[in-house]
């Protein structure tokens, strides 16, 4: 991650500043607040802004329950009960914003999330960094042959050297005829004074997938916690899961108890269907169960066996 | 509005509050912070949160549109901009949030606006508070003759007096109905030890409208804008308006630049369709226009008479 | 149920309807669309359109995974599959309007499901009709003495007695003066020719949370079924759920495979927290668990070995 | 646009179809139903199924107002009335779903209206086409010099044939070397038996902007206008006006009525400020009005003088 002398001017400048205010303050993320954590080779995540803590969704709750909520004694076991029963709307009332720099490619995925404020760099407007990503050798992962959008095993030697060089001279290559149709360096100079640029929202196109735009993002923390739950699994893709992780790590120091409780009812959790939970309790009962009889798929039934640690039946 | 001992004691123990913080502060915001601003008879508008203020939004547009909006000098210019134009992610990034008290008649109509984090008191858990509205005398007003929604002049002398009546006695006849069912009062004392009290999800179907419930609704300004525009309106039921009038102020104090230019473009501002312009293009130019070829109706011929204020035109 | 005549006959012609269309249909849905289904004492449900069935899910599907859900050879299994895995915007692809007549206290909790489109009736411009719900004898229960927002027993003999008369007589008076206020009945015929009446967007104020509103109410399969899953759950309060109940029947007629996987994975099934499956796996291994050093509170210990039918585990 | 055989064989099937049912019904909408409009060089718009029609809008309406909708005497008055006055709700009520084809960096720009159901095409799951946007040379746009975000003069000569060029070469290196690193090509036949080939979710990386994409696209009325308001318009980027302008054909076939309100309201109207209507009120009175005094700048004023076609005032 390379930030130019003015981004850490400007960071500089943000974390220097001491205002007084009345509002809630969570200390541990006041620590890192316009921080960039690196995140792949030329991103980052920057928390910008923040609303609330731990103690206004108790708060909220409480103004939902009236004296009902005086019944769980602490703010840790309302906030536990909160999450285990589904409750969304008191955790719609703590509110981030990030600033993130990310390759396109990870940004079409992310802004399926339809619900959060989004203002992204403008390739209408600007000209895009020279910036794109390309995996470390860890990460060039084979296509897996067993599911249809996952990785195999990690591509080697000359192939893998060969991928890398394609993506890498493809990416300059691009972006070079990007500067040259719009007759204009990312550096704001020209290139050929007696030529015109063709629009920026048309040379655009020229550029790959793999190239970094930015974004100020701005979500409740209901919704982030959804897209944690789906983007920090092992199933998300390792490109999207890098962010996701750094942003998990950012709600621990935000909302600690909200943290706890998440790891504990979503991230660490499972879904039993009724079928499945009948199994488990057959299971516990020591009665026979079988794939067959279950009204399962194969792959449903390794599922549940898997969440349960049951290898002995996994077919 | 009688705010209860405790409630005192809560606000001004979070106003004494005096944390340090690194994000953005609205310091005339700041000054009014959990106050409780008086609405109708009993209800009240506290603001208890917020993020981000004027330069918020310009962070938000300088990210998007990049080195583009250097074009624009000021702040304000900048802003008055993106309002102009529609522009509507750059407002997104400023969040607030209220604890509102309120009749139930309002908050149905209010909650219409979707977009935004409510938790309400609930019913179901706890009792309402013996609180009904009642208009003041000079609010009471007759059905207007012409407006199907509308209201005409105030009712007078007995019939005034009636109706206030009416109001008062059924909210608490209805009101003391619902301790009896409930067997117990609003204080939580049991009104007859040798009886069970009938379910409160069930008891408060007994209460009128015009009960008061509470609620905290949280918003980011681009929908507290569109809410205000609706509800600080001339046409808005008088209730409700009390409410946004309360609320437009708070947002004057949170971002003033903002405050200016949706008074201007949206608040002072008319819309006008393509007929309506060719009316106006003529009248200009001294042509001759007439209802009749206008291909208006005669209400919306005498709604773009009025906004341009030519009175001799009015049919 | 008392549909007015004029609402008798416009049903009637609705469906009459016999018109061509190369859209998908639903047979089932079909036969059942305008039929009002009583639902509480004077409310119905009413199906008034439709979009999309089962194979629009796996339409939607197949264009997303391409010949990647080739794999999955049937309908059914590709629902499921989806199911389980949480997928969502395939099931967005299919949409429903309802025609809804209910309380106004069961409408409050209803719009709490934000992710729909409503046109309620205005009391602002019309008349409400003279109707309120009065609970049968079988459910008018008392307060559930061990869960704040929950029901106990039914009340009997007197105090029931007690109890009806009380929200009827309070429901009847509140309507009577309402009209007087009005100075006009629901009929519309005028009460006093001399008299002016008070504006209907005031005079509203005056009837009880019992009274009964309706409305068109819009959604998708999705949020329809999140809807439902909370509503027709034996926590929901009885009234709404006797309308989810009923909706789940539209829901079986319109798109029978995915209604089948619904009732599989989310309404019969259960979540497990982390710590939950731990102690499953320690049960299923024979191993010693104990409330004490499980990190559960009672209540999540109770809920854990209720789901899984462990009641020698309950404590 | 070349449509694969299965997609022609696909298309005339759905067409084929003669279903009964008892919904509304647009008679012009369903002619089209199902055809593929072709947009730009291989994109296409094609509507795949709808819900209500102009009469399901009165429908919501007269729900709404109940016996007040009558004033209004027909149903073209009605929705004329709705669309003036902002009414949101009943244009909810109409639903429509397209299935459309084009260039990511127009995806990118169109998924920024969030209120819609997308189904996207997956680049982790399939592979790609390889079928990629050129601009036609009338549309080959040098960047405005006034405008930031603005076309110019169309380039011409040596220059518009070297973009063109280069936008070519290095979409189709890009694509061939996605294959090569896929070991796969599009047609799903093997590269190198003795290879493995990269993760799909990977490999589309290396892919230019401009290459296609498809998705479902579903939305209601009112969200279908708010995004043809904005990209029907002229300042909207024209490849993404290409679609809005056959999205617009399609409104005018489906809801007549609402078509005709919208163009005269929406897209034929303009707003004017607080400020912009004083200074037309003078101008008609025949006061004297100057820039200077106007508290605008020069933008806004010369905005106002051309929405009013007052040349002579331009500056």
């Amino acid at each position: 991650m390379n930030l130019t002398i003015d981004q850490k001017k400007e960071i500089e400048e943000q974390k220097l500043q001491n205002n007084k205010t009345k509002r809630a303050v969570s200390p541990e993320l006041e620590k890192i607040l316009y921080d960039a954590v690196p995140a792949l080779d030329h991103g980052f995540v920057r928390v910008v802004d923040y609303m609330g803590d731990d103690s206004s969704i108790v708060q909220a709750a409480r103004v939902s329950y009236g004296k009902g909520t005086k019944q769980v004694s602490t703010d840790s076991g309302l906030i536990k009960y909160l999450m285990r029963h589904w409750h969304s709307t008191p955790f719609e009332m703590c509110e981030i914003k990030y600033h993130i720099k990310l390759p396109i490619f990870i940004a079409r995925q992310w802004i399926r999330h339809r619900t959060a404020n989004v203002n992204e760099y403008s390739a209408r407007y600007s000209i895009l960094d020279k910036e794109f990503y390309l995996p470390s050798s860890k990460n060039l992962a084979a296509q897996s042959t067993s599911n249809r959008q996952g990785r195999g095993d990690v591509l080697e030697g000359k192939q893998a050297e060969e991928v890398l060089k394609l993506l890498k001279s493809d990416a300059e290559r691009t972006y070079d005829n990007y500067e040259t149709m719009l007759n204009e360096r990312y550096d704001g100079s020209t290139i050929n004074e007696n030529k015109k640029g063709l629009a920026r929202e048309l040379a655009r196109m020229n550029l790959t997938l793999n190239t970094y735009t930015q974004w100020y993002w701005k979500t409740d923390l209901l919704n982030l916690m959804n897209f944690l739950r789906l983007r920090a699994d092992s199933h998300a893709q390792y490109e999207i899961r890098v962010y996701a992780d750094i942003m998990l790590d950012t709600v621990k120091k935000w909302v600690p108890i909200t943290y706890d409780a998440f790891m504990d009812y979503r991230v660490g959790g499972t879904e039993v269907s009724a079928k499945g939970k009948m199994i488990i309790q057959k299971i516990i009962k020591g009665e026979n169960v079988n794939l067959e009889t279950s009204g399962m798929s194969k792959r449903e039934w390794n599922e549940i066996m898997t969440a349960f640690d049951l290898t002995d039946y996994l077919k």
